[in-house]
């Protein structure tokens, strides 16, 4: 019993390990520098050892993933934690997206390994780490729906919110990508407000609208 | 005199064979299968002879890239064309959003080389390029200032453009890589129209204050 007890410690010893190898890896030199034999030399273990913990490289890489996503979500629940009280959607959107624009940059190289990595485009995530992934669109939701009770929710609501994130991801992946350096952060986090400030506007006008009719 | 023009000739058609050949195997296989010894075997050339006529592989990938571009602003082009006279902002700004999701799902392998490849993450486009891929972008700007000659053209517009194409992009691509075959396209479409109508009534109802007060 005790030498089970023992074995599973260390199972769990190197899974915490080669996560914590595999974060650093991605925050200093991105995600093209996991790879499995480097991460046995600096684990001190064999390659084999590696796939007796985890399935594949690809789901060790989504585990370290999932640490920046909770780091993430922590930024985005500060930002609007800050806000006044009754503060308006317009205000809550935007904090929220500024707080992704500046983890994108503060931590550039474990961001991209968050949404560059698919392992292969042919392949969609896991179910367990899309439930993860998907959890900015539940607190996008969740500011769509306050104090509008009556308000459409279900799949629209889930399709506006989820279309919001994506076009968050692709203004900050677009930006970073394609702009050079001093450009970068500012003309960003502008594009980023502006276009959720007109989003919150339209939403605005729509749920009028049927307020009215 | 008549041998530097046939210098020329071979240099052009070896330039116009390799286009070609990066095309139709981004079409097929997608970028990973671009590289020069490939090229060179199916080119029936030396790789260097590949180094003489285009300064790297980038470059060559970037040339093949201009004529997806080509064809996904003829199909934006046409969208708008079909749509009744005085359509509405939203009904263009629509059409061009679901002419861009159709085109990425027709021809996946060669729309993903056209945003996977950014020549490696810290190098941005060359200014050429760079000019290029910005036209989609150009054409959003145009709706969104037509029948507004007091709008706010210049700055504001061109972000909220910017803003827009790449939101469209982020809807787009996170939508390809992260939903199953089936549900993949009609969804996105849905997102893509749905987002791009909400920014659409917010501006309307911004231009709309604008002209009150």
């Amino acid at each position: 019993m005790a030498s089970v007890i023992h074995i599973k410690d260390r199972r769990t010893r190197l899974r915490e390990t080669l996560v914590q190898l595999v974060q650093d890896l991605m925050a200093s030199e991105g995600l093209g520098a996991v790879q499995a034999r480097r991460l046995a030399q600096l684990a001190g273990c064999s390659v084999g050892a590696i796939y007796n913990v985890f399935p594949d490289l690809n789901d060790l890489i989504l585990t370290a993933n999932v640490d920046t996503l909770d780091r993430l979500l922590a930024q985005q629940r500060t930002a609007l934690e800050r806000l006044p009280p009754h503060a308006t959607r317009t205000a809550q959107l935007v904090a929220l997206a500024l707080a992704t624009v500046n983890f994108a940059h503060d931590f550039e190289p474990a961001w991209r390994a968050l949404y560059d990595h698919r392992g292969g485009a042919q392949k969609p995530y896991p179910d367990w780490y899309a439930a993860l992934h998907v959890r900015p669109v539940t607190m996008i939701e969740r500011i769509i729906l306050a104090e509008e009770p009556n308000a459409a929710a279900g799949h629209e609501t889930s399709r506006l919110a989820r279309g919001l994130w994506s076009a968050l991801l692709g203004i900050v992946v677009d930006g970073m990508d394609t702009r050079k350096d001093r450009q970068k952060r500012d003309e960003i986090e502008a594009q980023a407000s502006l276009l959720v400030t007109i989003a919150a506007q339209g939403l605005e006008a729509i749920l009028e609208m049927r307020r009215k009719g």
